[in-house]
């Protein structure tokens, strides 16, 4: 029973068939084949950006980092969330990438920067001087790292703060799909529509092997991307097995289709979870991870099931009395029996 | 009838269902799955290196580069030949990952580095103080950009040399399988027992979809590179489906064959051609590329056949009445009845 | 009237004429020279240190971020006040010469960090991971950007707490001088004695033209500090007016003196701003700045007088009637009369 | 006897006095003082280029790396002689600001760069493409480190094949003011009126302390400029001291004076040391530097009168019984006795 990573799972049969599929014969390499042409025009399509260029590389940090690195000089400011993967668990990929850059946390409850929260701290960055460093970037996660979603509302609001201070705004959309499965929005709404310049668009996680899409709505940043992904050692050779990945993930709504599972089995895991003595729910459960706090006793039963899952944060112990705080996601792949007999195990 | 380029080619049917055999249930990610482990030992066994640390990669310029960086400073110097693909088509990646190093060419017939050679620009480079810089590393392709190879007394001998000097040794191993299939020798012998501290091991041309391993024969240098990778955004979260091809690949000396038989079919190609009027080979063919000297009217009548090839130097039209100078690649998917095709269509 | 800042002061008479005396003649440059030798060797036997690596700058900036770079990978972090030059001023430099590290602000009151403090922010950055990064340095400025001065016991349990999670430690010493004048310890007290691994030490804004001395108590790491300080553009040349200054900045302890005369003026100053009604002095007057929240009415007769000041911090307007948090800076040419005719304009 | 180096010698006592002017009472720092305003402006008028960006830093390589850095991508090229100081005496400098640019050198006799070995060069690295990189920029050294110069024609000769390949032009005039004293030309003629986009104007060498200006002719990269300057730590708090190194160099031309000295200089120790059996010398004297071959018992006469010069290369010993190549070079405080009392020893 794993609810550890939306990375331990597996990759669709149908992504998995499409590359089969693909390996027919020799085709132009670095991009240059008819499906990377098709893929990149699905994209465009069902973002209704048909000047977007789209780019795929094969991880989140690299999407990341690449992206951030369109948007800022190595002397600029990118904001992010305190709990922004780019801030946690990037290593000091955007300071790398954007060659010095520094990321400035702006603190929100479940996972969100909120319009005030967003000022203040740009008040408190406002001298934009050859000393302090000059403002860059935005750069909000949705769905967020705990699980909640942004709507294109709050989308906008936030990202019209950054404009008005002249900032670009990138979303990390690792889990998008998540996002936009609980939405009823059009992609575009919730990203160029909504004031997003450039998305990192997450297949990974969500039923693909290894493929992540960037799709840069102003396209004069793209030849700049191509280089800088070329440098960074991101550019595979053998594209067109990322690109059958993202025509496979996209067909018939797939990749919504599994964003949908993964949100609807985590919800249920929520409310059985929330049945339980001692149980706290601690976010809204908006996509395919919960987060709560339960008895030591729990966390112990738990373990001997063998659920697996992340305490959150990662500084706790887990072996005392004391509750403990936890993270469990769900995939494409989570199936309702597996998150029954969890919560039958708990009970 | 495509001789352009090794990446253009798919993948060995044999890898293509490893990596569907992979595909079952969740597993650790980011390398923590057992497949990963058993692909690690398994390099580590026949590279009769025990204590090497084994990484994976999708990229021969993410290999190149993370590896140049853990021996080069950023005012490091690294000596490579003047056509090594790390300093004609890699965009400056060497130079951005070690944060700075300056890549010196050796010129060499063959695309070859000779002692001699490595001496001499050794000696101009001789001044390591604070103005010049630092002497940090020579790196080897093998097989070399102009299909050519070096033996393990080669290797050695530039090692030697490489190692007085206090310089650490690199083998860009992209086509490491080219290489070893015409040596008859060990992997061990080609490498760390010939000198070589790190070698890139390059699957993508040689019958895999995206892999190539990094063996660091001293592990202290493993955990630096960790860091690098992810921090590189090189770190694949669904690790488990590099490291089944990189099994497939090695499964029954697959790798051997793939690399024999692309070799072989070059051999092919080369003896053909050299039989046209007015046709030079320019290389000995030691691996599974040609590079000709061809009649303009040849060359026409090849674009007119469908053969496909890269004029090398790029910087030939090829529209005029002069010779061209050509590169034809075989692969492992290169059949004997597309070399016979070519060749006579070309009589 | 200027309390703005100690680098709009000019240079004391005596390292004038130092630099005036040093101008004989040609000398070896970079370095080489004997007054530069002299000057090295003097810090060495103040700071009783007669192993360390002793290096000058012109710049604070630079001499913080070429010491930051000998602790921190690209991949590390630094933890430092909130309020530290190094990440409020210093434009990303620290990001810059380390190629990406993360500075991680510590919170305290008085800019200073408690050992409570540091020892939860590395609780809760304690996952030495490659998706977080590697916890790698502590840097202490002394003194505080708020005036404040940590004791040679309170640098040593700091320095206790890094030392103990494997983090190198360095100490902005841009003001080290007046930290020192308040303490009546030696500086090997208030540095290597308490765990400091390197020192900036600032002459610039204590009566010098530009010098800032590095000194690298392991001289282990003194060679890549020299690649690094040269590649930087940071090696001066005319090595000899460099070093002059520093020797006429230590003879017969000058840099104390005009430390003490900044302190005992800045103290004149908080004593006299502190009797004037409304005025509230909002830290320790430990070396030679005063922070102080004034009335608005205050602000504005200040002004018309010719007090000159920054307001603390920078994004206060102070056009309005709220009261107004101020910071002002007494230097080594500061003059008692001047501190008066400021109080007594106020008054 | 001192022919080791120009910065070897001394600062000119019109200098030195005006900079111990300068130092009168509190001024604002970081270049927000007059002296500093005057000195760019009359750099303006100098160069009859009243719009350019006018930047002071103390050092050659952080006036040269930051310009290529507003030049280049790090994915980019910059062309140098062979021989250029950014390319052998700057430890990757140039790429270390860039963040990985590649410095292509161009060979050419006599340090100088032909329009024919440019354009062979830029042939050769024609692809501008994502593997190879993107030519960027176009570097020239006048007077150049074999002590010639370019005249205005040449430059612009130059600067047309760079600007048609869309290339910016940087010129290292590190010993400009020698250049230009021997072509009786404006300072305009011989930069953006020939097609200079960036110079770097060297007063170290010639008679200042520690001052090089940067004079960007296309104001538009200014402010990348100034955050560039601060967080490469090279922009220098009490910056008078600088301005006032200018203003006293430039007036009454005087830093023309110094360099026709120092140029005259050289002329006669040419002369003499052609007249001595066995020397030849190796490269036109245009500046302020001989370059001669001399035979072995010459040099040890010549060492034994204290007569200091550099082998150049720096790879030869100078110790055995063949012809060692030299390098002399005079500077503003060269006197004449001391030429002929070097030409009378080795006589």
């Amino acid at each position: 029973m794993n609810f550890a990573s939306d990375n331990a799972g597996g990759v669709h049969p149908r992504i998995m068939a499409a590359i089969a599929a693909a390996n027919e014969g020799p085709v132009p390499s670095y991009g240059g084949d008819s499906i990377t042409r098709v893929a990149q025009d699905r994209l465009r399509e069902l973002f209704d950006a048909p000047e977007a260029a789209v780019h795929f590389v094969v991880s989140g940090t690299a999407a990341n980092a690449l992206s951030l690195a369109l948007l800022s000089p190595g002397w600029g400011k990118v904001f992010c969330h305190t709990d922004a993967h780019v801030q946690t668990s990037e290593t000091g990929a955007p300071e790398f990438f954007t060659a010095g850059a520094k990321l400035v946390p702006v603190p929100g409850a479940a996972g969100k920067i909120t319009p005030e929260a967003l000022a203040e701290v740009l008040e408190v960055n406002g001298r934009d001087s050859v000393h302090a460093g000059q403002n860059a970037a935005l750069t909000l996660t949705n769905a967020t790292e705990w699980g909640t979603v942004y709507s294109p509302d709050e989308v906008e609001a936030l990202s019209a703060i950054a404009r008005a201070e002249g900032l670009g705004v990138h979303m990390d959309g690792a889990r998008f799909a998540n996002a936009l499965a609980g939405l009823d929005v059009a992609p575009a709404d919730l990203t160029w529509r909504a004031g997003v310049d450039i998305l990192s668009l997450g297949g990974t996680k969500n039923g693909c092997m290894a493929v992540e899409a960037v799709l840069i709505f102003d396209p004069a940043k793209s030849e700049e991307f191509a280089f800088r992904r070329k440098r960074a050692g991101a550019l595979v050779s053998k594209h067109r097995y990322l690109s059958a990945q993202i025509l496979a993930w996209l067909d018939g709504d797939l990749w919504l289709q599994l964003a949908r599972h993964a949100n609807a089995m985590a919800h249920e895991l929520g409310l059985g979870l929330a049945r339980l003595p001692g149980v706290r729910i601690d976010q809204r459960v908006d996509s395919n991870a919960v987060f709560a706090t339960i008895p030591a006793e729990l966390h112990r039963r738990a373990c001997e099931a063998g659920i697996s899952y992340h305490l959150w944060p990662h500084t706790q112990t887990g072996d005392g009395e004391e509750p403990v705080s936890i993270r469990l996601v769900c995939g494409w792949d989570t199936r309702l029996d597996e998150v029954n007999a969890a919560l039958q195990a708990l009970a």
